[in-house]
């Protein structure tokens, strides 16, 4: 089996977590559980969103979590931005890295920010312009890039052709996601090849939700295609945004086992995520949906 | 990506899925839940377990359940049988094929069974014996074939000997179950490389559990070997064994799903299987774990 030694894991719990999590969580609940993410050896947190806090009331205090968690050196601290004004506010922050998102489908676009897609590349335009200027790194998220919940079926043309506008503007990686967890292992095939076609890898970092159970699958076949960055979630924290109570996120510490026993280094304790996961389950108070938090709670392995 | 056309389910969830059920289930209960899984499409069911009732109270019904059932035509009825005592009932109830049970970790053999894996054999041996003579095919189950719960590691030798032992005795299948969901998709490829050496691979089929969420990468790695029958739970039903509460069998309708969006044909209908999906959790009147059955809870699909 054609494995890579190392990949790399970008830990999105704390904004694409929380921000469909209905617990309130604390600011300082949130740097609390970043602080203790950046002891684990992530060198990536997406820590919070600047989308404006009438849309997302629950990351509002965004500046002030950016401002007060312990920086800790060798991590990058990311975290979404949607447009001018957002990115504004992120830097003030001094976020490290700033991520934008769009749609491969237009209906998802549009219900998701309001625009088609056209109209939103001059909207994502100046905010990658802006943060190069500024220092900062750029990645994009695509979202739907194997099914839309409106629309269905995406094409990889539309995936593909999605990528090269980002990339044109000048971001330095782009994350494709599989927003409602249809992929399946032939199908990422599929996409990434022809995606590998006109990108190189190490521009590209796949974003599984487990809403099917085909995630940990999915990323195998990345893999084995030479991809080496992956999206995912302490604990599968999040859910499922279009089926409440189902899985959605990929969950870090499932990630991490399989890649670990893999002899793929990570860099990430095991052992320290359970732990966080098993504080942010009692911040949030509900299980969470990951196989390992389940193990950890049935006192089948310890955190 | 190298992949079969077509691929065998064995549903265990009967046997394998209410053993480990604490909730009783009826006998009328199983029976119409048996009759729902032979209109799914399903080609092969194992219904109950004629270990004796001491060991496994729930399934003491077993030649009730095999005796009362409707037998589909191109169904196959397995049932499992420990010893010859076990067999003489199995006969009395007509099952199809039967299905002895070991070890390929002493440790493991010995909480299960009571006999060291030497010890076993002859007392198998007479049930294959048997059985073949009475015409019945016969599959074996290996468990502990990734890990053990007590011994750690298990050599791929061990896993490769006891099989050998097996197939001399003349059974026609071997199922190698990774009992408490351990396994990686590496050390996938290592042992069925290794066991391809000696067995036709439709000799052998693959009983995964999900325990830490590896179960459909694991297969993914088995399909592209070119193995073609799996075994699993309609719903994950059954739990780990070994920490209540933990994701166990590989689901059914999670399986069917990945296989069949990427166009490998079961002849299984995965609508019919999610409503009796629903049927067998509101008997056992707990939620069941699968991905499949968390989205029709939550909405996301309908059953």
């Amino acid at each position: 089996m054609n494995l890579p030694n190392e990949v790399k894991v970008k830990e999105v719990g704390p904004r694409d977590g929380l921000q469909n999590e209905k617990e309130h969580v604390s600011t300082v609940e949130k740097i609390e559980w970043i602080n203790q993410l950046s002891e684990t050896g992530l060198s990536y947190v997406e820590i919070t969103s600047f989308v404006h806090p009438k849309w997302i009331p629950q990351l509002g205090d965004a500046v002030d979590v950016a401002k007060r968690i312990n920086r800790k050196e060798g991590v990058t601290y990311a975290a979404l931005v949607p447009n001018e004004k957002g990115l504004e506010r992120a830097l003030e922050a001094d976020i490290d890295e700033v991520s934008i998102f769009m749609s491969a489908s237009e209906a998802h676009n549009r219900k998701n920010i309001n625009k088609s897609i056209s109209e939103t590349y001059p909207v994502l335009s100046p905010v990658v312009q802006t943060a190069k200027e500024e220092g900062k790194t750029v990645r994009a998220y695509v979202s739907t890039a194997f099914g839309c919940p409106y629309d269905g079926n995406v094409e990889v043309d539309q995936v593909l052709s999605v990528c090269q506008r980002l990339f044109e503007m000048g971001i330095d990686e782009c994350s494709i996601g599989d927003t409602i967890g249809v992929a399946n292992p032939l199908q990422v095939e599929q996409v990434l090849t022809s995606l590998s076609q006109h990108f190189s890898k190490d521009q590209l970092a796949l974003h599984f939700h487990n809403t099917r159970g085909t995630a940990l699958a999915n990323v195998l076949t990345a893999l084995q295609l030479g991809f080496t960055t992956f999206d995912s979630s302490l604990g599968g924290l999040g859910g499922c945004p279009y089926a409440k109570g189902a899985s959605g996120n990929l969950a870090t510490d499932d990630l991490l086992y399989m890649l670990e026993e893999m002899g793929i280094h990570t860099g990430i304790d095991l052992h320290k995520l359970l732990k966080s996961g098993e504080w942010i389950q009692g911040v949030v108070d509900r299980p969470l949906p990951s196989h390992h938090m389940q193990l950890v709670r049935s006192g089948g392995i310890h955190a």
